[in-house]
């Protein structure tokens, strides 16, 4: 199994920096003061499509084979990944094909449509995505882009980390949120290559604790009905994913529920900007542990602001 | 009666530049598509204390007689001007004194105490705060910062323009929300004589159109039972404002709350920024007068970003 290096990914930022947004690293001194450390934090909620996953689709479709590319590409994801692949494959004049479980939210149905994506709806089951996936693909021969577990995704998503690194480069700590493990992945292999003496921390939900139990356990776990506020942190770690955060990863951080709402709530309401659960996660653990990080420089990745706004009820 | 000119403020600018955030301009491709233009907003969600406001009470305070801030600032507000004021009085080290009606957001209230101010509750009516505030000010001798109708407070929130022409420098048209004036009067000062041919616009609501009035009858209309979800746009014009607006302004854009919330729900999910309802409605304008902006560079002030987020409910 061929791992990334730093390399790789800096050959990814070269790749793709003219289509993706360099997002911007905002810092707040109000939570500056109430926490006793520095926090700089990389909006990747103002990427496009709201999300980080626009940096490894893109480099992901790049990286294939023309010939193979003509075909189109295709995934199952009810997320931030199809619309991150189908927005990709439409800038790059690409055909898509995006398998979403029929009880998908409208708003991200609306979007994927919006890029040009062929939907093809399938029951909410792992089974019947990857089935219908299947199908898809031997019908129309469009090349498989896996959410994650996917070499290219995973160079993609590092460059997240390099756009902090290269702006704040003496970072004593990186916090990721952590589902499948593709933005940890690259956020490891980038920041661990570029001083190891970067501590990389993981945040993951209490009640999807999976990626937790896999390192401890030194196998791959699933993620068994997992119950958190954080929609995008219910995947499990792939073999590629689970490899290179064996090898790098400090130390996995579970974070309760309750943790993330506050954590959400102070940045919507102190820096005035949008983030999901899934990216709050990261400010509950300095809120949970904040021991840990007094004093230090520490990097947040907000990885996505994909909220529906119509129907907050988050903070009542 | 002395207005100020475009130098005062260059002079205000470069007496405050190290106390407010020079803040970002935003861009999205997205809604310049949707609506034919290309749209820079001058992010002021992002200033300190979440609005413009702090620009004008740093500016003020600094401009006040040393000998007469020996006995603090004072003035009444129940929003943004009470904690713009309170704050910068805590930076610069002077006391400060808010007269505040006793209805006011209970989060308000613990943002002005926690800057350290002197609060004095009273009834909430426009004489009641009046009175009280000269009680006040007979008390403690300190020095009254009127929220808009004030030369350095006009010269502290025309830096916004400053800014934001600093750096887009080909701005076709400005907007900006006007509710007493002082934004719009700043905003028209430093952009006219920046450059005659910048079109200015104001953005107000139709439930509280007084300046709109105010200057089609040619004399100041007080604001007559305001209906609007834009809270911070419900004051009437001051001499000093009216005065400026009556000189230079192209027109006044009466904006529906219909068209404010379509905006501010624009704003949140496709820009992932939190911005309240009167800095919205610059963008309501746009939705409502679309053909008057297209093709054009639009520079829109997005005043503030204070919103009670426990308690949101204008997308439902």
């Amino acid at each position: 199994m061929k791992l990334p290096s730093k390399n790789d990914i800096k050959i990814a930022y070269n790749l793709i920096k003219d289509l993706v947004k360099h997002t911007p690293i905002f810092t707040s001194s109000t939570l500056n003061n109430m926490f006793d450390t520095k926090l700089f934090f990389k909006c990747e909620n103002f990427q496009k499509v709201g999300a980080f996953k626009f940096r490894g689709a893109c480099n992901a479709i790049l990286n294939t084979d023309k010939d193979n590319l003509k075909n189109g590409v295709a995934t199952h994801s009810s997320g931030n990944h199809a619309q991150a692949l189908s927005l990709a494959a439409k800038i790059l004049n690409i055909k898509s094909y995006i398998v979403m479980p029929n009880n998908s939210p409208k708003v991200k149905i609306n979007a994927v449509k919006g890029y040009g994506a062929e939907i093809t709806f399938c029951e909410p089951t792992l089974s019947a995505r990857e089935s219908t996936l299947n199908q898809i693909v031997e019908q129309t021969k469009a090349e498989f882009i896996h959410p994650y577990n996917n070499f290219f995704v995973i160079c993609g998503q590092g460059t997240a980390s390099l756009e902090l690194l290269n702006e704040i480069n003496d970072l004593d700590i990186i916090i990721t949120p952590v589902g499948g493990g593709g933005l940890l992945s690259g956020t490891l292999i980038y920041s661990k290559n570029f001083n190891p003496k970067i501590k990389v921390y993981a945040a993951e939900p209490f009640g999807a604790d999976d990626a937790f139990r896999s390192i401890k356990s030194q196998i791959i776990q699933p993620s068994m009905e997992p119950k958190t506020i954080c929609d995008g942190l219910l995947t499990s770690l792939g073999e590629l994913t689970y490899n290179i955060i064996n090898i790098y990863i400090d130390e996995i951080l579970l974070v309760e529920d309750y943790f993330t709402i506050q954590a959400m709530k102070l940045i919507w309401e102190r820096m005035k900007i949008i983030v999901e659960p899934s990216a709050s996660i990261t400010l509950g653990a300095i809120i949970k542990y904040n021991e840990m990080f007094k004093n230090k420089k520490v990097g947040l990745i907000l990885s996505g602001g994909n909220v529906d706004i119509s129907n907050i009820n988050y903070f009542n």
